[in-house]
């Protein structure tokens, strides 16, 4: 059992190589009704696209998407929507030395071992960051999906080399895409390009912090025991390269707090259960509770550095330097914001499926939808 | 949860519509190492096209299919493959009277109350027999892996309106694309084609029955309780429009007989664990023996016609009386076997990964593959 | 991957061996609130139930279901459903020969291969009939929730031994289980018993065909294109022990039909669509139409029989003869009658969840259900 | 879909209540031939077992595993193993209270929320951490398949209370369960003890950081885009109760360090590839490496405190003080160690079949196994 395939009332399919000629998605399970165009996807990944400043790589990508399935009409029809995206600015030749000489940091080594060195190795293949524009893709259709019930997931830089955003409002987090480091402290984000730059400089890379909020999530998302919404939105989080940490609400600081300090007490806020504070992070005994779901997840500095690295020729079993050409970002974190949503949002799209919050057929159906239609049941054979 | 996705280690994804920009399909679990052109899927794809003789339809469809995901340098990666069919000669014109008049037959009115209007009705959309082209171009793929271990699956026409293929030998089967009805009686064949014109003229439709013939299996594919390979293979074969029934070896004949008479004696033959006979038809306790698997699949005949039907106008309610236009086979059987073998091999397939007898990476790696690797496991840190 | 669990939104995980401490089950996805008691699977059980009549077999079991888990104040939690059944009556010395000497008809030869031998072959263990208890009690518990929505699942013999059932009318359907054949045509019911009986006296045994009527059933239940109703229905069947073959509304027929005869027109009957006939059984495009669901499942004749059997002996690869003894039913139809109502009630019911047409928490709740607790949604922290 | 359900190729199966009859588990897809005895379970849950020291809860439970299936001669058989633990020292009296008053920091009020109120909230019912007991008995197995090919999985307690263990050796490691914090650093465990004893003195509660480490892991374990190693092993930290942050290797930090600095060099050590330093904790690009596995879990203090607490009672909509009754763990970390263990194991062993690495007919079969049979295969019928 490969592992391309992502959730269950709501399914991404991934395929595609870095190097080859497509990156696409399928996604299974939409409800009938959506209204869906190709721009619903594209100004997502034009938000990952890589190429639009001095702080990403310079490979460049249009990053069209096409959709190829699943549209009538301007809305889904229940069917599978698959979309692609050619690869188009490919440069592979460096790439057969990396297949002897593994770049540290990557899966270069592993893979060989796992597909026998049958694997794409070009780009790094599927395990190349580009892989994330299927993710993209599938979670901007999610993203539509949680509107229709109001919720809004905000991904944004909390932390790049050692920076902290630390002032701000929900305004600035919703602004958070007018800087192009994606944090919502401008100030930060100013310091924040500096540490990008110096590492750029230096030939080196910087690593970060993306903090995820989810508002007006319906209380009860996740299915105990097992498939809770924390695990499932942490397993989503491990599929984008480069993530090496998971946390919810107060994360690893509550292993240092007493529990009366920890416990969100329950209070009647305009009429209604609330919490006195959010150390739970939005999530109970493996359920959204109502409250804002706050995640964060840590990214490790980009592999892909210009300067020399110990390795090894496996051909010859001996330690050697190399220097890893190609074009790469100095730090992920930002054009990784994006991704973060996207994968944030086909969790809680797929579980607000999975319990009944989002219908299998919308509103606005040429009939009305099932039920009322003026046929009824052929129940009376 | 959708049902788009079929299979376990080998998982089929199925896209597109009858009438719209593609059919699709991505493979996944498709081990490292088999070397893939996009020839080895053309072939079946051929072989199911319409237009290819005077007992199919008129609809012209090149149906050339292009790999867009998962080789590299000829071979599988283990990464999904994504395969592509364009629809080209589409008449859509017809369908938009018969989301109001649904055709007997057809999906048209529950599809309708499914998806609340939303689904794209032309040509029948994902309810359509182009759909099985996703089918086929997994099971080419598939096919290539069983014939790695020696099993031969072979579907062909035992029945077309009345007439039954009663004298025929292996041979004859592996003959079986030999003539247009796909049968290894070649008397049979004649007649079977005078069936199927006299029906076309009278504007009409005629059905038949598939069988199918797995050689050379391994004993043990099928995973009791509920994962038996009867339960697999008749739910891959309900897959396909049109199919009635499906039956093992003595099938429904197996209600009249007497236990003494049905039980297949084992024997020794050749030194070998052997059957005196195959009633079970190569299963049993839901799992291949090693005999010869023989499964029977009834079609019914095609549901489009061009005698004038009855049925009701969904706007008005009242009963109306339709002509089904459109290019259709009179007898869906012939094109119907290579579906049949496409999806028997994906089942067949997909429990010879299970069961450990096709491997993750093929032989022949650049590597040698896993474990044979002069690099070894960093086993010592 | 195993395959012993079934089902998606509600799914059945089967437990236990013929000969061991206990058969068993744990049922998951069952919606909260629905009221439960032992009771309401023991009945269903109590027909399964060996050593009633003359008909079945002698071995005695009380077949006693415990509920270990899932119900508090007599309702369903949402949690998993464990049942379990002891077994009691156990007699194993026979099967140690039958290790060596493998029974014709069985699973013996097989799961000794798949298994290395270590399967537990006492009774059959896994394969034996016994283990369709597991189903029994999972679907009793189906068809409580399909009652919910009206639904009725009844199935019957319809053939033994070539004696079929064709007289009777929807109520002597409902009265299938008066007679100790399920069959609800009286006069046949004689003639089935008396062929039993002779096959008995003769040490041999005989095979039949259960139909299955489901009336009231909501259109749209399936999910194409491969999780098609009638392919999980299938594949359900063929996890029942002795099926051969499985067909809907003309099945097997429907090779010999032309099309004009074959579809089924749209009429309008009381104000709504119905059909005019119902060849087609109740589903089309893999979808139910709200038909009746009509389906047929062949049974071989029972593989233990008390005749001298050729077979093979694993130690010395020798042709020997065996004598099956062990308590055995002459036929198995008429205890199968229950198991394919059990079965046809689990993907039923499933489907119904998929399709919303069961919620998730049932009425009647303590607070009246979610989203209608006094303590509304903690939205504004 | 409920969520009971755990793994692949190894399913892990939970049932039962905190004050219900039992806990119960079922796992599937165990390989035929694994001796195993109830003895084998047992250890691992006297390690859970509350009442042991004076750091954990006064509830007393003998726990005592009685296996129910999936055991033949000592061996497994292929079939799914269910286990079972009986609840003995059950008070249910004080949680009619919480029903209405929910407890800070439990899942009372969202379990109420999403089950209608249906739920066993007695002893916080399927929320409890008593659930942990279906996870001990399957991992103990899975510990056992994961020996088989010399994988060694050890958890232990990092860090309570502010308290980290700090100096050690992997002589330390393997002896954690000397003391009854269940930590390496023998100086670092007095501390922890004062710092609980002071919280529970205090009638509050401490949490802490659970470090795991898995050593001679084959690499390639993990399937890549979404199903990585690191995603299932996060998922399944997510499922413990309690937890709020997992991270591999440098975690956290690496948001901090340069690339150069975290990069791990390959180097050859003893003739083999290896790594100079592990900071990807032995996973890239979703697959172990080979390396050590190195992953840390957060634990909140727990939630259930003496002290008084403020709360709502839903029936007035008005603000409470509760006071938690029950008898409970000042910190639940040294219990947890065993849980970590055992879904740590679970998910390893699963990969490991996947991937190959364990067979499904173990070594040792009275035939020796799948394909060295002397009945041979029946394939020239």
């Amino acid at each position: 059992m490969a592992g391309d395939v992502f959730g269950r009332a709501l399914r991404l399919i991934s395929f595609g190589e870095s190097h080859g000629k497509v990156v696409g998605a399928v996604l299974e399970g939409v409800p009938a009704g959506l209204p869906l165009s190709e721009g619903d996807i594209q100004w997502l990944l034009d938000l990952r696209r890589p190429g639009q400043s001095s702080v990403t790589t310079t490979r460049r990508e249009e990053d069209r998407v096409k959709i190829l399935s699943g549209v009538f009409k301007g809305k889904t029809t229940g069917a599978p929507i698959a979309m692609v995206v050619e690869n188009e600015d490919v440069i592979s030749s460096y790439y057969e030395e990396y297949f002897h000489r593994p770049r540290p940091g990557h899966a270069d080594y592993v893979a060989r071992l796992k597909y026998g060195g049958f694997n794409d190795y070009r780009g790094g293949g599927r395990f190349s960051g580009r892989i994330t524009v299927s993710m993209v893709m599938g979670g901007a259709v999610a993203m539509k999906l949680l509107k229709l019930i109001g919720v809004e997931v905000m991904a944004y830089t909390l932390e790049i080399g050692g920076v902290k955003a630390e002032n701000f409002t929900l305004e600035d987090v919703r602004a958070r895409y007018r800087n192009e480091v994606r944090t919502p402290d401008g100030e930060a984000a100013l310091k924040m390009r500096e540490v990008i730059e110096r590492a750029r400089r230096k030939g080196d890379s910087v690593g970060g912090i993306v903090e995820v909020l989810a508002l007006n999530l319906p209380p009860g998302l996740g299915e105990p025991i097992f498939d809770t919404i924390e695990g499932d939105l942490a397993k989503a989080m491990f599929a984008i390269p480069a993530v090496k940490g998971v946390e919810f609400g107060s994360g690893f600081k509550a292993a240092r707090m007493m529990g009366s300090e920890h416990n969100d007490p329950y209070i009647i806020r305009n009429g209604k259960v609330s919490f006195a504070s959010n150390n739970h992070g939005g999530a109970l005994g493996g359920m959204t509770t109502g409250a804002p779901l706050v995640m964060r997840v840590a990214f490790k500095p980009t592999a892909s550095i210009a300067k020399p690295q110990r390795t090894v020729d496996l051909r010859t079993m001996e330690e050697v330097t190399i220097r890893v050409k190609g074009r790469h970002d100095p730090c992920i974190v930002p054009r990784a914001v994006p991704v973060v949503e996207a994968m944030t949002s086909l969790v809680l799209a797929d579980h607000a499926i999975l319990s009944g919050y989002i219908p299998k057929v919308l509103e606005g159906a040429p009939d009305g939808g099932k039920g009322e239609d003026k046929g009824g049941h052929p129940e009376d054979l």
